[in-house]
């Protein structure tokens, strides 16, 4: 066990603070992690603030993290000290369930999230990435291409992962017509990827003034979905719709832009539940799924897609010290289009 | 043209009655059918009474039809006199159209529907089934396999391959876990279908006393959905689900039953939106589709398959002069599990 610097909250109600908590030492299957960036997710506030039930405080949230090895235990095959890595939401499951077996780990029933989940190897919870060292079982850990910028980086660990997976589950490839609903941190992953991936891509957002923004990030069009006639001329032509939006929205107008067979995922998590209409889905054989992160291996597989595409999130650097300053902002959508936390402020 | 008896109402108010209509004079492509039996449908009945808008009088509905090849048209290659003939729902589509292309003709935007579709050869519209005559063009006659019980036969032409096209599209085979929810014209067909292909079949329904009954088409087991115990119990285990219920119902309690990236079907048309939780299909990747009865290739398909599994339609027949008392105990759920009108009684 060692002492490491964190940030955590005391309570739903308590700003994060400058913290000192404990980590295990590395065992023989674990890598040690100095961390460099963490990215900021959205639902890092919603946990920190008790807003989904089952927080254990104090809490150490983070889960897009970028590091650099500083120790291997003794079994440890696939890195070395030096090697630049990431953790994203996950650092354990049982390896032995169906899904598991099936590179999902993500559905595993027993899996251990990076951050409030019970600590399989010391008293208490895990804690996460707004720390300057962290120590995760191999299994686990990503490697990280060296020719990204390290700070756009972290948030591939989360945002990227849940925009790609869907994106090739359901068959993204070159001169697919895809959109892409809600240009904020996972959207404009979703139009990053979607527009490596050879796609047409569309931006629906509800603000005329991020067209110019999304163009730049690779949309091929940007329609503003308050506008009848604009969404109108897309109906029935869509293959795929990544719909990024965590407010409540009208989800039948995009059901009917979807083509025959087409499919509209979710990676939003609005919290009233959407109503669906029959005849969106019967005309057309469409559907409408959800989403969750995706395994290690395709987050391997994201990962050096990125690397290959020179791919990474757009980032606002901030210290450690202005985090509760970037809560208040992600709470008003003042961010292009992630926070990244420069770990090296920690030091500070 | 020629005349024929059919069945036919005047107006929404109106309850059907004898008429005579004519038919044309079947073309060189054309297959003349002498109608023996027709299913009677929802829909029937919905458009009827001008419920979904649209209806043109005087209407002859009908689309669930059986009957003999009377005459064949020159350039006809697929039938000849006295051979045992289907049809559904389509009686034309354009042929050029992706759709009809991929075998999908239900969503050419061409399509023309057997009943209350502008007729491409004569004024005014289709005229359906419940008539001792129809004229169609071989694309959309089907071959009806010669040792099945007519009269059940005909309702396969509708409720029969609605249940097998989504059962087939989305992958059930021997082992799957399938449920079907509902136990009527469509529900019915769903549980003897999905039980042929072999899967472990439960069937959802809001009543206790269908439970023999659902045992005695091929359930493996019954559930009573109002028993949220019982409902608890299958969490997570589904693969696929059939949703045939055309009334208001909880769609989140069958998405919570799927397994990882289990789909649910809807074949049924709640007349008010279902209210979709996003945690019901981000947890698992589920998705929710619906889907509208079959491509001509399919539904051929589907009749070979019910000759070889010798599948029909449970049906109570009644003649032609009991249809108007058949459509309300249709509003009451009052049959066992589909109507056939023999229609020899047209002769009466």
């Amino acid at each position: 066990m060692y002492k490491t610097k964190a940030y955590s909250a005391a309570s739903a109600t308590s700003p994060l603070a400058s913290d000192t908590i404990a980590r295990r030492d590395p065992t023989e299957h674990d890598v040690q992690i100095e961390i460099l960036f963490c990215g900021v997710c959205h639902s890092d506030l919603h946990m920190v603030r008790g807003e989904w039930g089952g927080t254990v405080y104090p809490i150490v949230p983070g889960h897009e993290i970028v590091g650099r090895v500083t120790k291997v235990g003794s079994a440890v095959t696939k890195f070395k000290s030096d090697d630049l890595v990431g953790v994203g939401c996950m650092v354990d499951s049982d390896g032995t369930c169906r899904h598991c077996k099936d590179g999902l780990e993500q559905f595993c029933p027993n899996l251990t999230l990076t951050y409030n989940s019970p600590d399989k190897h010391m008293e208490g919870v895990t804690y996460g990435g707004y720390s300057d060292s962290i120590v995760v079982d191999e299994r686990f850990v990503l490697r990280i291409p060296n020719n990204l910028d390290l700070a756009g980086v972290a948030p591939l660990l989360c945002a990227g992962i849940t925009t790609y997976s869907p994106l090739r589950h359901w068959g993204v490839t070159e001169g697919k017509k895809v959109g892409v609903v809600g240009l904020g941190g996972l959207g404009h992953m979703g139009v990053k990827i979607a527009h490596a991936l050879g796609a047409h891509v569309v931006v629906f957002t509800t603000s005329p003034g991020k067209t110019e923004d999304a163009l730049r990030l690779g949309a091929d069009e940007v329609v503003v979905s308050r506008n009848a006639d604009e969404m109108q001329k897309h109906t029935g032509s869509f293959d795929f719709i990544l719909d990024t939006v965590s407010a409540d929205h009208d989800i039948n107008a995009y059901l009917n832009l979807l083509a025959r067979d087409g499919n509209i995922t979710l990676v939003g998590a609005p919290p009233k539940p959407l109503e669906v209409a029959a005849f969106s889905l019967i005309m057309g054989r469409r559907s409408f799924s959800g989403s969750n992160i995706g395994g290690i291996a395709e987050t391997q597989e994201m990962l050096d897609f990125c690397g290959e595409h020179n791919i990474t999130a757009d980032v606002e650097v901030i210290p450690i010290q202005k985090v509760n300053e970037a809560y208040e902002r992600l709470l008003k959508s003042d961010v292009k289009y992630r926070f990244s936390i420069d770990m090296a402020s920690l030091k500070d």
